[in-house]
């Protein structure tokens, strides 16, 4: 059995394997630059410690580990356009470092990338991890879709800010998880426990993201804290916040959002302060809870030995423990 | 045997087949609107053909011929962003109608959308397809790279200008007759054949198409003619042009080039009569020929009786006749 630490070095060894043609570089340079750049790689982890449940060698689970790796890093290439972000992972984002137009196409070229790699795989699974890898990805497009369209909402539900995160984030765990149990020849019944395990996993995942912006330890988050609420991006907070029944909380929020010309850190202080009063730290760390719990139930079904399933339950504790 | 017609009959009536998601429209609805704007069709009707050279049902082809479709429709969206392009077809190109990053978007979820349609293939080819589809599709997106990074030079080499139409153009076409014949389970041979009967006939076709910009019937051609030279579009006539060993010509050349506020029309005139001096029409119809003529002795190596490639030879003379 292999170890998270083992899986990365893995991942990493495969990462630089990668051999980009030299000529046009204004299509190579920037996968290349994105993929160098310090990442988590929990989804191609994902991937090969999934298919280990079920097969000591975990080779035939690399192509399509790498797959996910590069198709996640050209959504940060394509979202940082959209998105008009201009840091990622502490440096410049492609746009900013080359232009937009070189994030489009080098974007463009990222995603047959990652279909190049999938193809890689063994015959024998091909069919149904093209038919995964395609279903995932066009769902995670749609997320992307509907947080964008959020930016213009103020009347955002929580179950629809849930079921963006569900695609936008969720699914992609989910799906690794899965196309590993595909690669170490899994019976169905586990391919979706797996499946079910990182799908909500992954919105534990992005709920803890989001409350990390406001009460993220600032010697620790990459980011500034904050930096969310500045934006006014609807987060799981921010979500709740607009729904509260309080009316005269819900004005001075709507207040924040559209001032301007105010301190950065008085709207960050006003707004963590809203959230407080509302006890949503505490209704997003029990929402957390209950998605992780149900992961982690999720996972004990799958048909191995227990001691088996240990390094996804700990890598699993580890990213609801993380500080950033 | 089908013929060209029927090819594009059974296309357009896949296309309508088509059932996209209703949410998010946003998502969705640029591709629906692209793919319903009246284009030729040509690369799905190649891959229907080439198929038909082999057996008589097409049906195994039509999930890789809505692929190619697919594709390059994808590409136009995002290509209609990179380079500011308003109008495609003579509507509003998708980030005109709605936005940038919609364009951007949903171009991606196409692109993924051309490979679920791939996927539909039989599974004896589908790893030849992928093959196939995602190394040309690569090249494609290295062909437009080519063409945005010609845009900033006067010393295109007119042999680093076919390279790049080679790569843009000519070996979606190539792919299309390649993915047909390996659907109709044509011999290792007859494929190659195929595709460099597609890639020169591609190559032809951009030329006449660069030709047609300056040199196309007002009354016929669909877009105005000049169109490339107002932008300084680097064309076959462009390039060898600025490579004239005439000094003077070419000072005026760059002269035009660098010119603002006549009027479109003086600055048309000049440079057709600049190409008129320097013969540059004949070369490039010299040019033409040599890679049509080379495209069909390739087709006539095609190990299949003379009747049945006729379909195929009178789409390639009716390509080189259009006048739009």
């Amino acid at each position: 059995m292999i170890t998270f630490s083992e899986a990365i070095t893995y991942i990493e060894r495969a990462t630089q394997g990668i051999r980009y043609p030299e000529q046009p570089p204004m299509l190579y340079e920037p996968m290349a630059y994105l993929l160098s750049l310090k990442g988590k790689k929990v989804r191609p982890a994902l991937a090969l410690l999934s298919c280990n449940l079920f097969r000591e060698k975990v080779d035939d689970a690399i192509p399509i580990a790498l797959a996910w790796e590069i198709f996640h890093n050209f959504t940060l290439m394509h979202d940082d356009v959209m998105d008009r972000a201009d840091i990622r992972r502490g440096q410049p984002s492609v746009h900013k470092k080359w232009n937009e137009n070189t994030a489009i196409l080098s974007g463009d070229a990222m995603l047959i990338l990652a279909y190049k790699y999938l193809a890689k795989s063994p015959v024998r699974h091909q069919r149904e991890l093209l038919d995964l890898f395609s279903a995932t990805a066009a769902e995670i497009c749609e997320g992307q879709a509907y947080d964008m369209l959020f930016e213009s909402r103020l009347d955002v539900k929580e179950e629809e800010y849930l079921h963006m995160i569900r695609l936008k984030t969720a699914v992609m765990l989910g799906a690794a998880l899965k196309s590993g149990a595909i690669t170490g020849g899994a019976p169905e019944k586990d391919k979706d426990l797996l499946y079910a395990f990182g799908l909500n996993l992954g919105i534990a995942f992005q709920i803890q993201d989001d409350m990390l912006d406001v009460y993220g330890d600032p010697s620790v988050f990459g980011k500034k804290i904050g930096g969310d609420i500045l934006s006014n991006k609807k987060t799981y907070l921010l979500v709740n916040a607009l729904n509260t029944k309080e009316e005269s909380e819900k004005a001075t929020l709507l207040r924040w959002l559209q001032a301007g010309g105010h301190p950065q850190e008085e709207k960050i202080a006003a707004i963590t302060a809203l959230y407080d009063r509302l006890l949503l730290k505490e209704k997003a760390h029990g929402k957390m809870e209950y998605y992780y719990r149900k992961a982690v139930r999720q996972l004990a079904q799958v048909n191995v030995p227990a001691g088996r399933k240990d390094v996804l339950l700990n890598l699993a504790q580890k990213l609801m423990n993380r500080n950033s």
